[in-house]
């Protein structure tokens, strides 16, 4: 198509004016335009006017908010993903995320993903302690993959990803930690129970030496997550669940910087001080210990 | 401010839910942020949300989203600034514009200056011809610049700049068309009254070539500004006026690509055979003429 036909010279479209300038830019887009494109297009058009209008910002405000999406757009690059991250910090990551995700009353919620899951993490037995460096308070996890019904999933898989004691992950500290530190990758047993050993997880910044975390220090907002494990797990049949669980304990279990926590999964992490229920689990007191089964609903036919 | 300071680990405030979820993003601001930033993201973050809930983005679309918004801001650099054209093709850069400018009525309307405006251009006698490459239909623009009780403003300095008749700017083609070609500056007489001669403006495109352009094509619009001459006129005493006149024929008058035409601003470019009219003018005929005032808003005190 070239921009004559484009064009419809007859067509006296209404000039823009303040009133209704929403539904004048709407009314250019042609009728040729993918149907769904065309929705959304002027959904953002009709809340971005009224947005502007409500604001009514300065032109300086205006060339601030335009620097602002242009320095964004340029932080980016193979290895970091700044609009993401603006996504994140406003809660929009989270949104879409729950809005695809509605599941039946019961079922184990989503959450992000976040740029730190690996796939193909190494298959572990049961019982294999994920820390290869040592680092931290010693944690074990238990529990049961289970159906909406309450039975179980056999030999569901599972995979776990957190930060080292140093609020980092192994892809953050490649020849640092020791490679796929804190990662890996399980298989339930006949019964759907899972256990393996790792640390306590702790809290962490997200990247904020960018436009993002100029914005949060603006506005008064810090950039941690509360303290995680990532987890995804999933089995045939059943609707694959990404999700976390927290520390009921991290002082930023209230204020996680991409708004990723949910109260159904703040976990009850028990500090154990017995000896011989150290020694049992093949770790030294004090541990940590925490129980959690996952609900997975069945696919949608 | 370090980080822990930032944290208030005894406040429980909301967890996110998709109900509500602006509400629980806007409550983590610091008191701390300035109260016109918290004021703009307060109304941002609310109507991005809703925005967001009516569109219902697939993950897919989410993602695509945030390419397209990564996209714009890589293709800026010194010369290219693809957020700024992104802003004037969903009319945001008039409705600011608007905003800023609710001007008494019967003075001439302000609208945006676009990327093509050059400081100090030549100082030119009245009557003086702009267009150096001796392209195009001959034109003579000539009125009076008034204050809105209709008395002359005299001496007032008027900019204008066009492109040349193959759609470009002197500045789009630095060493193909003379230095300042189409462009000039001038002083009205004693009695407001101005004129010059030219050529008759015509449309072109708004750069399409970057993810501004793939946009406008997706959604079935040209990339097409509607013909016209730009000015900036200014007096000590008054508002100074930043303005387009447009010409009635253009094809794309009713579809201007950056939403710049307002009805006041359509002059009525006149074809004039005589040639007595033309030698008088110095022109030959046939030749175009349009008589334009310019109403000046005195400056608020």
């Amino acid at each position: 198509m070239n921009q004559d036909e484009r064009a419809s010279p007859a067509a006296e479209l209404p000039y823009f004016e303040e009133a209704g300038s929403d539904a004048v830019v709407n009314s250019r887009m042609g009728a040729q335009a993918d149907s769904r494109l065309r929705q959304v297009m002027e959904v953002f058009v009709r809340h971005l006017h009224a947005a502007v209008k409500e604001i009514e910002p300065t032109h300086a405000e205006w060339l601030a908010a335009i620097q602002f999406l242009t320095a964004t757009g340029q932080m980016c690059n193979e290895w970091r993903q700044e609009y993401i991250l603006l996504s994140d910090v406003l809660g929009v990551s989270m949104l879409v995320d729950a809005i695809n995700h509605r599941r039946p009353s019961g079922a184990t919620p989503n959450t992000i993903l976040g740029p730190f899951y690996v796939e193909n993490s190494p298959n572990y037995e049961l019982g294999h302690n994920i820390c290869l460096d040592g680092k931290g308070e010693p944690l074990i996890v238990s529990g049961r993959v289970v159906d909406t019904a309450n039975n179980p999933v056999p030999h569901a898989k599972l995979e776990v990803w957190q930060t080292n004691n140093d609020g980092f992950y192994d892809v953050q500290q490649l020849g640092i930690q020791p490679e796929s530190n804190l990662r890996g990758t399980f298989t339930a047993d006949a019964e759907g129970s899972y256990w393996f050993r790792s640390v306590k997880p702790r809290h962490y910044p997200i990247p904020s030496d960018g436009p993002v975390g100029q914005l949060l220090e603006k506005i008064g907002r810090h950039p941690n997550r509360a303290a995680h494990l990532h987890f995804i797990v999933s089995a045939p049949g059943y609707e694959p669940v990404i999700t976390h669980i927290f520390t009921p304990d991290c002082p930023y279990l209230h204020q996680d910087a991409v708004f990723g926590v949910k109260r159904e999964l703040v976990a009850d992490f028990r500090r154990v001080e017995d000896p011989a229920a150290a020694e049992s689990a093949g770790l030294t007191a004090p541990f940590w210990s925490v129980a959690w089964d996952f609900t997975l609903a069945p696919l949608a036919r």
